[in-house]
């Protein structure tokens, strides 16, 4: 059985996407500007944690903030990368890391428990089941006299915007000495339907020039109509196909995804053939000599772990990426990118 | 089926009620002077860490310090606040959320657990469904060579001190312009009889003058005995009804309280007709202008979120003051009250 | 029934005993100098940690490091032990207490989840129920290019190699003026079968000049074959018995263990009469006035608690110990040993 669609986000009632970051919720957020500051701020970062030095004055920068991990879908990966990220800024964090041990049990409202946490913390780094939620919580947030930034750490089937990030991230330091991603041709594999970290991807290429996307997916998994609409009117060019081996030679770069099995209905679960849209070093063998092998993980059968060994292989790179990338945002944020930029001037001349 | 009540917890072996505090077990040690100068000290926190420079030298206070959390019974609220009142004081923390992550299903016994975390921690802050539990701790503590601090974070039915704590901060703010709590008239609304938040805050009223308490509960949930005769002791008024109408325009406060079914016998629930005791906008305009409305939180249907907007609407608050009395009873536990002084003086000449 | 036997470790491919650490994995890494060294530095940091001053310079010594708790297998001693050591030196934590939070649910492998831990942190702490999980989790870290230190906190019924050197540290306290551990008789007694702190320390005896070993255990619940040949390889003394009271007026010290019920098949549990294998104020009787008891903790009936009052018992202490000990070997892991010993010199110059 083929599983139902996720609904489209409404538009958010977010800040305008100029440069300056509270929630973070929805890739809609990000201009090219932003993007490329964000990306300016992740790589001064990682560089500046590399002295004992650096990684101090980083640490003493949000010393004094404290953070709540509200992740009611367990996620470990996603859960780490902000934890640490968290860490590398100073700021203390508490958890919630599944439904059974929050209020919830006693009936409260997801407005309220967001609010409580608000009273306790500066910001609120949420992870849900369901979709909107992050949205919600942020509308909320803006309606209270003291609100505190959410940030999106993925709510339902939709959009999650700090992967997206990282996914940016680590294709433009991919392309770092052939021009960025502006003109590249970028191929998504796999879950395309369910999959939100290929889904925020696609959504942010209208950001970049020239860029044509390849939807590598089985029938019934396809990439969905709101997204390609979205390439269409801002003049991305995108294919749909189910033949690996005739696109693969072409592409810049391959984003690999795994099946959602969690998504599906438990009495019917999805019987597809996945065989053919899998890379090993077969696959690896008919690619180019400076793509990509993208991947969000954790993965399943679709990313054989011989191909970790070859020079293409970005996914753990990409992995370690979004903690750096998440305390870029999380420098916006709270407004300190300038305070920070300051002290990385000051560690790069001393 | 009316559940049963609680029997009364009995006089703990405790240091006498003066103004110095090591264990926190029971709203028994607080006498006057010292929720004076509790209410000042959380006064004094709050506005220290309003700057930056203040925060950080909050977080110095107690940085070499840590704190087990021990919540064999879960609570969000409760936890978090203690959890960010350590950070607060740089106090590093551990957690055990619920009783399955612990030794509890090697056999252990309590007392060799709560000695356990004493050799790890400075501090251990716990809360279970079991009466008394905290007192035994305090007792085992003080029968052993390196005894730490317990402070009772909610045990049983019975007494929550903490809460009592941060319920008279909030309304000694309130009435902070009409000469403090002497002299009001204050509602208890609810599940008194297994509420423990109410049954503390009751207690605590003989440390104020004139004081009359009205008991608005159903019937087969009123105040129990044991309180009203501590308070008959003690020459504090207190009246029984279930008429909430009646009794609204005389309160300078309404403490409303959740119906506390997690208490009930599974097989046979609670059966009571609540709608007569809500607070609703309907409810909220027969009171006087200076009145103020609180609530433990989580609410349930006996709090309208219609309320939160208007100005008498006290309990985020109340809520965000609970952090700041902790940080407040931490800082006379570990006996830095008066260094935290000399800090915050520093702090407003500087 | 009788539990069958864990099978022995394979040799690992670990560093040579010397007096490095990266990963901690098992106590075949430690050499006689190696142990001295590890008890030397684990005194002086429970020194240093006693002025305000020192506890302080030890937080600064690893500040920015971040660790990696990962607890497949629950164990609130352990983990808690670990966590404060973790915390005395600075080191930020993130934590797994059991494998329903993590990835493991969507399918990974333990060395994708392993690497993946690796991107975030600078050590991870590994505790689970498999035997042999920390060495594959070390050996796939050698194999990747950014390696972090895998500490082993237990794994499977085989070594548990940290309990070990605390309880090493321990025994050297104990008779540290009667010459050390050289030349003592240790009887060891209970479930020596399944028991891994007893394995992991009977192994350790090698490194001890006529130390006599006493193995007390029920019939069907002997020390195995491959510690016995080991020491018989190493020329340390073994015996075997199920008579404690025979036994009991010769030892320097008894190390008493629990019986391990949670490695029973569920459907047919272990029936054994325990009550010859118990120590109480009886056994107290008939030790050497200067004899060491010790526990690993927890404890079941195998030890009274009215022994606790007994100058004897060691066994709070030991777990004590076991903090500082980590916190002596994560300062070899991290390198900063030497570094440590000039704060530790500057202190107690100044």
């Amino acid at each position: 059985m083929i599983p139902p669609s996720p609904a489209s986000v409404p538009e958010a009632s977010l800040p305008t996407a100029d440069r300056s970051l509270f929630h973070i919720i929805s890739p809609k957020q990000f201009s090219r500007p932003l993007l490329d500051e964000l990306c300016e701020l992740t790589t001064a970062a990682r560089t500046l944690a590399k002295s004992r030095h650096g990684a101090r004055a980083l640490q003493m920068l949000l010393a004094d903030k404290r953070a709540m991990l509200y992740f009611s879908q367990p996620s470990t990966r996603t859960f780490l990368s902000f934890n640490n990220a968290c860490h590398i800024l100073g700021i203390r964090t508490s958890e919630i890391r599944n439904a059974s041990t929050s209020s919830e049990v006693k009936g409260e409202t997801v407005e309220d428990s967001i609010r409580t946490f608000s009273s306790y913390v500066d910001v609120i780094i949420m992870r849900s089941w369901e979709q909107g939620l992050a949205e919600r919580a942020a509308e909320h947030m803006n309606s209270i006299p003291r609100p505190v930034p959410i940030v999106n750490a993925g709510s339902g089937k939709d959009h999650h915007p700090t992967q997206a990030l990282l996914d940016i991230y680590t294709l433009d330091r991919s392309f770092s000495d052939r021009g960025g991603i502006d003109g590249k041709t970028i191929g998504l594999m796999g879950d395309l339907l369910r999959g939100r970290t290929a889904r925020s991807l696609a959504y942010l290429m209208k950001n970049y020039s020239d860029v044509r996307l390849v939807f590598i997916a089985p029938s019934g998994f396809e990439m969905q109509d709101d997204i390609k609409s979205h390439l269409d009117e801002h003049k991305v060019e995108w294919y749909d196909t189910d033949q690996l081996e005739e696109v693969l030679p072409d592409l810049d770069a391959v984003y690999v995804t795994r099946i959602q099995t969690e998504w599906d209905d438990p009495d019917s679960p999805v019987q597809v053939d996945y065989s053919k849209f899998q890379i090993g070093l077969e696959q690896v063998k008919s690619m180019r000599s400076d793509a990509a092998i993208m991947h969000p993980l954790p993965r399943g059968p679709e990313l054989h772990p011989a191909v970790d060994a070859d020079p293409r292989a970005m996914y753990w790179r990409q992995e370690r990426n979004g903690m750096w990338m998440r305390v870029a945002a999380l420098l916006k944020t709270f407004g300190v990118d300038d305070q920070f930029r300051s002290i990385y001037q000051d560690h790069n001349i001393g």
